[in-house]
């Protein structure tokens, strides 16, 4: 239930305000000599803090290593355990919701699934367990089967605000430079973002994400689809309230004629097969066709919000609850890395 | 890799145009006496020719049980296998596209991935496929675990044509009780799917699905959430493009204010906890919280297209295609069936 | 619970008493050209009446493919499934058992495990469903990774009588030729099986398998080391009872100076790492050492025999039972090939 | 690979002589309150040290818990992670090794399969390991479904030294009560253990494990018999050679009237059905029948031994080695608890 993957397998453990959180990432090859500094990069870009916009905690996220690496910094094959430490725990600001349930958490369904909880932080269900994941997926960049691929996530909307251009370009199969420069292209947001925070209040967003230079020929045709499995994978983080493929739900909208991606040979290209439009999103049948992957995963507004709330007890009394801590307003844009976390875990698990 | 489920396992295999296609159910219960008239009533709602806008392939498709099952009817804890043969091929149909990559279809890429494949009928990336799961899932509305709870899928959109109030409804927390009236309600949907056949092309839709009566407390936190496990269900169906849960998308759009649901204790049902509203669609932090669970899954235009369009050959020719037979103008008509019993595999894998 | 393997999944249905048994094997790589032939040939191994020792039962056992075989013979890379008829069923011959629990068989197990069973022949715990075993395996011998390595069991006991010379040569890192004329072989054996069956009695057995040619580095070092899947292999054949590997038990018996196998470079064999004893049975840590790998696995006699026995009715009374019908009187002797496929099988999920 | 268990999941990590060993194990229920003076027993039981004819080696072994326990010592239902420090490492000890391939150990068999090895102390192939099964076994003793299932490991045999009388009580189904008195037991091979250490040699061993109390009907009929299972958990044990159930290898030489169990009513137990004796080992079919099930695990001699032995360097150079450091003269002494734990694995994983 904790682990993700089949053949590359991370499995986490911890809460949020625990003494640590981490994983033990099964699968890894032998023999890659890490590049740590590119690891801790990685989980920088994470890091509340590490940037505007997301939330005050100052967590150091550097992971130690438990075992699977050599004294040298290879890896040995065997499975690679790390913690990280969570250092800067303020227990006292969940002491007003010790028994309210806070509204679109998971204080309440934790309860009824486990019939106990952490009040402290959310427990497993924190967003602080994707600080795990980036660091199993900042491994993963490095593994010689993905070297060459290149994934790249990006937030492409804050409440109504869309930059409807980047998906046009994808959908008619145009290179997209933009994504190389998407701290700054945040920016973008920023209004939008700090407006809502400003107000006591939070706002939802989506990350765009896109995969080139995968080959054709990856995924499965049934139930173990590429398209599937990323679906679940985006799912899965914490908050994603939705996910769609290419066009996706504009697809429904339109005719076959349209919607169709007519395959072509690049001449310029020597002689590559490829499609005229990419309406797919790089993936038809559940498998891979070689032009870039690109999908979208919603995410909705934080539910912490200052702003007075409604809810109930976990004695079934109605109380009005104002969530007070350090609370990210847009908890998309720290989804970011998390989709392209997400994202490189599902690739290796097929590419291994 | 052809395997749904966990503890309750469904392996399908065959090819559209081979003798016959089936499916191993591992893990039912013993001692559950079927009736098979409802399971034939399951396998002919999904059947092409069992109502207007679908294919007119005449299958049958009425299962043939291997094992698992006594004398009289009762399962005994051994994986049920059965058998739906496939006795209305036309190979010849299929002649004019053995060289040719039918775009958006997934010829290009099962050559990619297998370097061998069947080019009559889609082999193992047909629709045809589905009627193994939906037997599998028509098998598991009888378990005991399953019977109070109510899965009902709907065509909400064809094209441009979108039942808005229906998902309104829903995220209001209100009963929706126009789901028991499903068959009537497509042919508001008749025109636009008979106009896109006359003109030999087809037309996208979305299926949205209600689950109601699942008790609070199922799924697990992190990656084995329930949302993310619906999400992979979904995605594995054929030419589903997208997945969205509660208000999915438009969530993005919303400021938590307004997209947290409120618990109330209804006190007119014997003080129940529930939600003052449904934007969460009754999953939180990958657990049900006992509200009605709605999601939304976008299908795609059907590939298939008499109109002529571009494409190249196996040895890389560039030529022009028209599509011949019988295709579901409007696949999404043919999926409400199967995104049902994708819910009720989904379902029945979390509740045994 | 009925799947086999993990990168190579057999999964396996049916009763032995009803239509017919079947499997599907999902995972087999696609473009291998199948040698029908070879496969039937390996289904009469196992078959009863294949050859004398074993029971008159007339099953022709023939597989019948319905999935994963293209129009030529050559594997699709989809799940290959096949059923075997059970076409000559005297179910009349287990009326008398119909409600006595045979000692030393599953009938009372099964009654407890499910609360409901098939008394015909034993249902899903019969040795008949080892020939969906068998057909499996004998696809896989048919894999480009399987075609060089030799894997041979061979009846080494039969009650008090055992061949020692075969084990002593094994733990002498001595090349063992005289597996190659198997069949023979087993005459040694006739005279205690026919008395046994004479008396209306039955016999143990155990069977020594080889695997020449397995090249070192193939297991895991932990829970997944191939000593550990070979001892679950064989030890999901009915009517196993212990697996040991090597010097086995006997090792128990030494002293470490004894019993280590000193590493050697074989000077005449292009200087391959080679062992001077081979009492570790070619497997350390877990992992090959590209010495043979051999093991033993004990049968027990035959639990059906038409001695008169004591055992309890299903409502609880003691009665006196004489098991009619026919039975091998030593089920050690069809076990041969099933080792062997076991075996296969469980290298085949290491190789792939 | 590096995980144990379907349901309840122990995922293990760490090499011998890195900072630290651990284990999470997912699946374990909520609500548990935790006894852990009752685990550091259980742990104290294995340590090398903590008795006579064990290593010198000085761990204290008291697992550390990272996560899935409230500050009140209650379980969350969440995955358990804990780590044991590796505090007495002599890696100079292994400084003679660094480049030999030490005679029937895992250093020739982890450097062919990864392509790199820590020489220091055997990496993953250390039973050290075992301490990590030993925490998580003794934390499942706790769960209520366990509470009443006794499972007693013996050393039985050490050498040619055995206690056959114990075998015998068992397949005669006669309450066997000297297990509770293990420790003294183990004097009684006080001698050869020591007589072989004095040598600089080792001696190899028998553990027996009994279970009592385990209800009829747990197992599965075919690839998933409780029998099967266990021979793979008992096979993953740091040198087991060899596994059998019951009578074992010894039913092989017996007739079925001699062999079959009769099923009796036991009218002095309120009419329980039991079997006369007991050569099954009390699972038939792969699935327990409620009589008590034990088997006997074969230990290989330790293959450290001080006594010089030939073999070869990774350079493929042969020269004499003599093993130093402290060794366990008689790996099986060790193994019992081990044993026990693996079982109390098993079984939690089938009874969850």
């Amino acid at each position: 239930m904790n682990t993700f993957g089949r053949k590359l397998r991370l499995t986490t453990f911890g809460e949020s305000h625990g003494a640590c959180i981490g994983g033990v990432l099964d699968g890894y090859p032998s023999g890659v000599q890490l590049d740590f500094d590119a690891i801790n990069s990685e989980m920088a870009r994470r890091r509340p803090g590490g940037r505007s916009n997301v939330s005050a905690r100052n967590e150091s996220d550097i992971p130690q290593f438990l075992s699977g690496i050599n004294e040298d910094g290879t890896t040995l094959g065997t499975p690679i355990a790390y913690i990280i430490k969570n250092n800067d725990m303020r227990s006292a600001d969940y002491e007003s919701v010790r028994h309210a349930y806070r509204p679109s958490h998971a204080d309440f369904t934790t309860q009824m699934r486990y019939d106990i909880r952490d009040y402290r932080g959310g427990g497993r269900a924190s967003a602080r367990e994707t600080a795990v994941r980036v660091c199993a997926a900042a491994l993963c960049r490095q593994l010689p089967a993905l070297r060459n691929i290149d994934v790249q996530a990006i937030l492409q909307q804050v409440g109504e605000e869309e930059d409807k251009a980047m998906i046009e370009q994808l959908r008619n199969a145009q290179h997209l430079q933009i994504l190389e420069n998407s701290e700054g292209y945040e920016m973008r947001f920023q209004n939008l973002i700090s407006s809502a925070a400003v107000d006591g209040d939070s706002v939802g967003g989506v990350v765009l994400c896109v995969i080139n230079n995968l080959p054709a020929g990856i995924g499965n045709p049934v139930y173990d689809k590429l398209s599937a499995r990323l679906a679940e994978a985006m799912m899965s983080i914490n908050a994603a309230r939705g996910f769609e493929l290419g066009a996706g739900f504009d697809i429904a909208k339109m005719r076959g004629s349209e919607a169709n991606d007519c395959f072509v040979i690049d001449t310029s290209d020597a002689g590559k097969v490829k499609t005229s439009t990419n309406n797919s999103g790089g993936i038809q049948g559940g498998i891979s066709n070689g032009m870039p992957i690109f999908f979208r995963v919603a995410f909705r507004p934080t539910p912490s919000i200052s702003l007075e709330q409604r809810t109930i007890t976990d004695d079934k009394k109605e109380v009005q609850l104002s969530i007070k801590g350090r609370h990210d307003p847009c908890v998309a844009v720290r989804a970011v890395p998390v989709v392209e976390a997400m994202t490189i875990l599902t690739l290796a698990d097929f590419l291994l």
